[in-house]
């Protein structure tokens, strides 16, 4: 399933930046990087609480916020997007 | 239905402030902001496809980028969230 996560970093100061490289590494084992702070994964139920557990351990509760959307299997139809940096499809082959 | 507006502003200059000032303006007449650039809509099919012309007549498609994720009307097991800024339940009572 596509899960949307979306993190907003509570600061701008190095360690905010810091805690958002790090979302970002995790996030894009499992999928891309589609805004400066929001990331489209492909997961199984099991990658998704690995997934959470893992941002959890990073960020600062106490200044940033984290969400998480499931969109299910069948999201290709559910996502648009319009402007620069359209995403690449995730389960598509990858042409080089 | 709830749909999940993601908006990247192609430049820190007054200009993108400015359209992500305006940007957030339209979509809190559907429903409310959940992180600095995230908002969370509830709008039937109609309102989508204003709420989509209006975004799109804003920003600068050369240098932005909005996504739209539309996540049903049982959206309220859908998402979760973690750290500061809790989001209000949307359709329930107000109370003030």
């Amino acid at each position: 399933m596509l899960v949307l996560v979306t993190y907003d970093v509570g600061t701008t100061h190095s360690a905010g930046q810091r805690r958002l490289r790090q979302v970002s590494k995790v996030c894009q084992n499992y999928g891309q990087r589609v805004q400066n702070s929001v990331f489209e994964c492909v997961v199984d139920a099991t990658e998704f609480e690995v997934l959470k557990m893992k941002l959890i351990d990073i960020i600062d509760e106490e200044q940033d916020s984290l969400r998480f959307y499931q969109l299910g299997n069948n999201y290709k139809s559910k996502v648009e997007h319009v402007g620069i940096k359209e995403s690449l499809d995730l389960e598509g082959p990858l042409i080089l």
